[in-house]
């Protein structure tokens, strides 16, 4: 046989210099070779790129994404690219790019400013650089994951209604958010060079279609309070993604993520997954099939009961914190396992968080410098806290996200039935952007897409459906062809 | 040692003769032990008794029940009686009564008309006079499973105003269903004695409370017509009643049923279930727990990838009709299993349904005269029907529940959490008799009642919950001690 | 359709009065509807029948069994009938028979002394009974299961020897085992008609096959000391029966035994699992599958690690006793759970043993009068052992074997695999009965054997061996056919 | 917080120039670390470290050792030298070394050849390097994994033979097995040089313990044909080598593997696993665990037949082979996968081995120029092979263990288990070697050592074994402190 052949992908790419930014455009090939693999898996969103791909339905679309910039997510950007869109892209975590994709995406003329391991300053930075096209105007659309992309726009907003009335500029210094003083950095800084650019973008804007359960409280919290300036779309609680990405998608990740940071044996060790909603269950069914001795740390005592129901001890963290080897957090809250609690584990206890920010993790505590504990790199992303007294615990991906950080996220499968509703969400906002449907309030996709979806990809998995005859679907009150449940139905 | 000791209890009743019929009082010694052990197990039920014996809210209500006679059942009755209703029993299923239980029951003073085995008119002649108290006045509220008391007086009720209006008498011949010729009946031979009987029930009854999906759906058909005649309680899409007894309730009880009917090994048997809902998710892990290749016919997509992502293969009843051992229904549909399926079927293949009605299996088909089949009774709720060619298919409770009718139905703790919920639908039904907050609607309890039904049963499994900090609760906008979830989270 | 038929089967009996007892000869026609089902179920012993039937190897063979009288038994006995075996059989635990396989062996025309619930005196009788023809002789091969045909043969014949050389009597009294009196009295007693009786036995025995771990563990004991009468083979051993009667069989039969006797939920509930050998790992699977939290007590470190890799905690039970709702033996040893253990448990927290003898648990600390515990029957086979300060542990089979005294024992699958490797053992020592291949020495099945009782197997469940070419087979140093392993290969 | 510390290692080495190759010593530091995480992780290394460390049980032995380079081979090799020992080690799979643990060791003065990724010809220089000390002569024992390293030398020893004898030179073209002809080419190469060397080695070597089934398999046909030169410990069947690596290893390492090569969603793919022996066990067991629907090919009816019992599918690769997502092959056998099977494969089916050599996937015949099929590289170690049609398989570590090629092999905890082994083997081949214990034959080290070892790794794991009572333990035959199985048993 000759030599192995590396399909080559030109690096070159149409996007003008400055209005990217990617760790390294040589890996465009690679990334290429991984979109091909990615593509293969995402059934979904190639069968939408054959429905809709001749009629570009996003067509006259600028597209903002503020979301992970990997593998999976160049396959949806791609996706709304045949779709008609005009897309710019920043991930929406740090440590989340894969540098690969963010290349072979910029290699294939979209802007993408991403890279793994930004600092705050240069995340902020480049969701600002994503929200600004060329011509120096916004999105019609965003895609949101955690709702930073938004944030930033409520906020601009807001400054600039505060600095029209009476001049003021927002002081970073007046937070000790890291986070939020970039934020209000960005807003300070900008207000100088136009004081109307938000308001305007507001103006533009068609609406947003969010991915996570984080992002959803936040968008229901401003309509709750009326200050939601344009319509959302709640993609995270259909069906076909909050019930698999969020189960079976970190079923598949968690394990992957702790076994490329640490490889340690799973099997016969103690584990506490802290709890037990869907990125709990699906964790703790992990850990379960991998034969570690599991168990639960759980709030509501309805989810504690349905662990029980699957043979977990439920227990709190401080009942168990010397004997755990492994403790997961998945909770969307903070404060779950503190640095007093990590200075009581056992030598090597590993901590990460799954669920959705850093304070999950008591981060702040154990690099406080007056704590006398030494941080100590193994690898990127795996940290050996040491603490005084000689014992270290090991922190995945510096208590952010791990499944991202340690490995490559959720696999493309599961990602392809979120995406397939992104993308069906962002055609509907801009089906729709005249029609006065969507009003400045949180909107979730009708059953029947939901359903679509969940159809779209069963034929990649061999499954053939039953059909249900028309007096069978009458003697149950549904049509034939679906929905098939009440709205209220939990799956 | 002594002699064993076997506590006794006097099968006397102070329930004077005719106001009960159960198969043998002799047998009431034995259903008190089984309740003794049922108490223990019934954690939920037991602390309402605690908590509400000595208030009695219930005092004053006469409580009609038609629900499995069971000793989980005969624990919630006792608990009713406790909080101070006047009773009276029945149950919903011709096969699913235990006598032993029964019989426990009306030793200690309540009415019951029930046995195992009952044909259609004794099932209905039960129902009729279980709504009859001695005064021969109905009830003010009813627990109901299935819908068959609701139903009944719902058909007596519209007969009235038909006779009131012109003389019409229902004719029963009108119906080939075999069940609505008993209902018909009964009313047909009342409205001679009462025109009004049904009437001043109706004036009368203050709500019923409503277990079952299938019972659910027929209340809401009739209050989105408008024909509802008293409030509802759905009791059944309690988290703790459906995604606990469904799931969990089943995962136990169909391996149950199957191993008391037939002794068949699991291990290595194919078994398709028919359905993947919350019954089928049960039904389902249970079989593959048991060394089973489990298959799953869905006509739902989402459930259908559901069960892909656990593993099932996803193939309709007619791909696989001849490679199938064990073949579950669990749909609450009709028309799963028909007659030729089971002629293509493997010797000795067993069929079940643990969905709701026996029309999930065409029995009809299998005992038409017309048919050739052979009915061989192997011994009372399993019968081999005998094909022409020789062939035979073993039916497990002539198509009904196989798991009330082969084994004991749910196990006591898991039928706490819904008898739990039952109570307390039934004091909430009576203290707002009065009050108006309930119209001719069907209601679903306050999620913070769900999630004390589960706090009830948590200790019992030695579980001990985590506790919500207050500066949590306000990070994710709940309070301190509940409820922790929106209304539309799936769990 | 017409009345459901119930085939009958002929009550009356060719055996001649007195040369048989069980409990009910009205049964006859329910166990052989029940054996027409396991036949379908069994298909290793069918495919000997077919193989062999006509041959007739058994022919002229006077063989008698001591293994549980259950339904899967009577197709073993009808097995070796058909390859021309004069067959008396009885049961080898006095609560495991199932009276209607017991009556419809019977009516079939083979003698049978066996009941369910027989007292340790009839117990031996019954044993006495099937090992005496109606000529006063003995049988040609035995079929024993746990030993005791074997002990009352090896102790008798050592009587006759003492009494030949001095007069010797055995003196039940002298014994403080209530099942070795019994012994001794028949032997005492039998020593009177006929002081040759067991040596003439012995002298016509062939050989013994030998069923479990224990009666092994006794035949290898006297072989080691020289004492052993005739030539067993050790059918436990085979890899057809250890790995998978003691595994999948108790996997099968241990929930279904804890359910037919209490009915308690197993989900969520804390067991104990005794002891981490095949019948351990069996029954730890089945209760974690079950969703019960459970845990392990061993001894052997091996088994321990092999435990914790499952996810298992392993305890003693000491650590554990008043968490557990539930504890299991399967050690095969004694004193696992004292009457001291039981004092501190959980109010009815369940006792089980699926070990082998009834001194796992300390059933006599339990039943001594002294001990002020009272022992309420709930139904046969399961009692409240209540203790003095009010609290009850429920104990199933009375300590003995729970899953055959509760429920129905291992299914008829995986009994087939164990009694394929029975009948093949039966040929195979009477073919060779001249030859000298066997001493009075415990031998195995070759492998070769053990591979065909598989393959016997697997058509049944619709599996499909892939053929090993001649090259692969060469490849790896085997013959295409098999065997494919090592002796010393643990599977 | 200050600067995150990275603890340094010296990347010098005492080690002379020369005395060493791999791939990049500036990787100590990061290897260092690693070590440090696994140190912890295998505790059985590290017991006999501070049982034995003092008394240097293994002084003035050289150990050579031929197996995979990993982190865990480090933590080994360090062992031995606590111990006593003078090593030189290479790895004994051209994919397996982990750069950073070789040059860790390096740094710490042991000479390594090793590198990921060596060419055959590199691969067989590594051997023969690590086979010669500085002084020209070899080692007194060697550390084998799948006998490389025992191979060169008896092949060597056998050319010396036949040169002495007439002179005849091996012929490299001879051979077109492009392993042996490096093998034929160093001893062709090397006999000009030093006619008995080889033959020096042998006379001085004590002995080899071997790690694999292949291995032990090659050195049971040598001491069958009466060729074999040294004593040998069969390591790879202690049962806390062969049913924990075997089983739980590869449980762990093959979705490792799978992940980080392909990112694929496990759940809901089709997989097949040829071969149900301990490796497939394990890997069938993780698929299922995964949601994958699992088969098994298998030619052994009674693995096949354990396949039924856990629920599998068993059927042959043919039958589903345009089903299949991912087929990976477990046998230790060749020619399990060929080119046509491939041919016949869906798009982007993965293609992986985690049996033995190579030669279970037909790689000659992907590899074959006249087939029409292009490798194209994703990236190191995954290849899509496309053929002539235009579907690609996905091919993982080029048909090599997929395990250790694409992730880090098996983890510490389940090696040190197999590594504790291979110390007691070396520290018992040294400490008899001039007591004629020993012969030329394969020997397995005694139960008692077994039972050790698995007892040296209960306490990481939080278990506590029951001790079992000496009345316990004279009831079933035993020692109190073990061992507690016969040598036929099969855990």
């Amino acid at each position: 046989m000759g030599p192995t052949v590396t399909e080559t992908v030109t690096a070159t790419t149409t996007v003008p210099e400055g209005e990217y930014k990617v760790a390294d455009m040589s890996l465009a090939a690679y990334g290429r070779a991984e979109l091909a693999i990615a593509e293969v898996e995402m059934p979904g969103l190639m069968a939408l790129r054959e429905e809709m791909g001749a009629a570009k339905p996003l067509a006259g679309a600028r597209v903002m994404g503020s979301l992970h910039m990997t593998v999976q997510t160049a396959v949806l950007i791609e996706t709304l690219k045949e779709l008609g869109a005009d897309l710019r892209w920043c991930s929406c975590n740090i440590f989340s790019t894969q540098d690969h994709s963010a290349a072979a995406i910029v290699a294939a003329g979209t802007p993408v400013f991403a890279w793994k391991g930004e600092t705050l300053e240069e995340y902020w930075w480049c969701t600002n650089r994503a929200l600004t096209w060329t011509d120096g105007g916004g999105p019609d659309l965003i895609v949101d994951d955690g709702g930073d992309a938004t944030l930033l726009i409520h906020e601009g907003y807001k400054a600039e209604i505060a600095y029209a009335k009476d001049g003021t500029v927002p002081d970073p210094s007046t937070t000790d958010n890291a986070e939020f003083f970039q934020v209000l950095t960005i807003i300070k800084d900008g207000l100088k060079a136009d004081p109307k650019r938000w308001t305007k973008m507001v103006d533009r804007l068609v609406g947003v279609s969010e991915e996570t359960t984080t992002g959803v409280h936040r968008l229901i919290e401003r309509a709750r309070e009326g200050s939601l300036l344009f319509p959302a779309i709640n993609v995270n609680d259909c069906v076909t993604k909050s019930k698999f990405d969020n189960v079976y998608g970190c079923r598949h990740s968690l394990p992957d993520g702790i076994m490329r940071a640490t490889d340690v044996m799973l099997a016969g060790k103690t584990v506490l997954i802290c709890g037990y909603g869907d990125v709990g269950k699906g964790s703790a069914q992990a850990m379960k099939a991998a034969g570690a001795r599991t168990m639960i740390a759980e709030v509501d005592p309805i989810c504690a009961l349905q662990a029980c129901m699957e043979g977990f001890q439920v227990i709190p963290l401080a009942d168990v914190i010397d004997q755990v080897d492994i403790v997961i957090t998945t909770t969307g809250n903070k404060d779950i396992i503190m640095k007093d609690d990590m200075a009581k584990m056992k030598n090597n206890a590993i901590v990460g968080n799954i669920g959705h920010f850093d304070n999950e993790i008591d981060m702040a505590g154990l690099e406080d410098p007056a704590s006398g504990i030494k941080k100590v790199e193994v690898k990127p992303q795996v940290h050996r806290f040491v603490f005084p007294d000689g014992h270290a615990v090991i922190v995945l991906a510096e208590g952010r996200l791990l499944n991202l950080g340690c490995a490559t996220g959720h696999p493309s499968f599961v990602m392809s039935c979120s995406f397939t509703n992104q993308t069906l969400a962002q055609v509907e906002l801009w089906k729709e952007r005249t029609s006065g449907k969507y009003e400045n309030n949180v909107y979730i996709l009708p059953k029947v897409l939901d359903e679509k979806v969940a159809r779209l990809h069963l034929g990649k998995l061999g499954a053939k459906l039953t059909e249900l005859s028309s007096s069978q679907a009458s003697y149950i009150g549904v049509k034939p062809e679906g929905p098939y449940k009440p709205e209220s139905y939990r799956y």
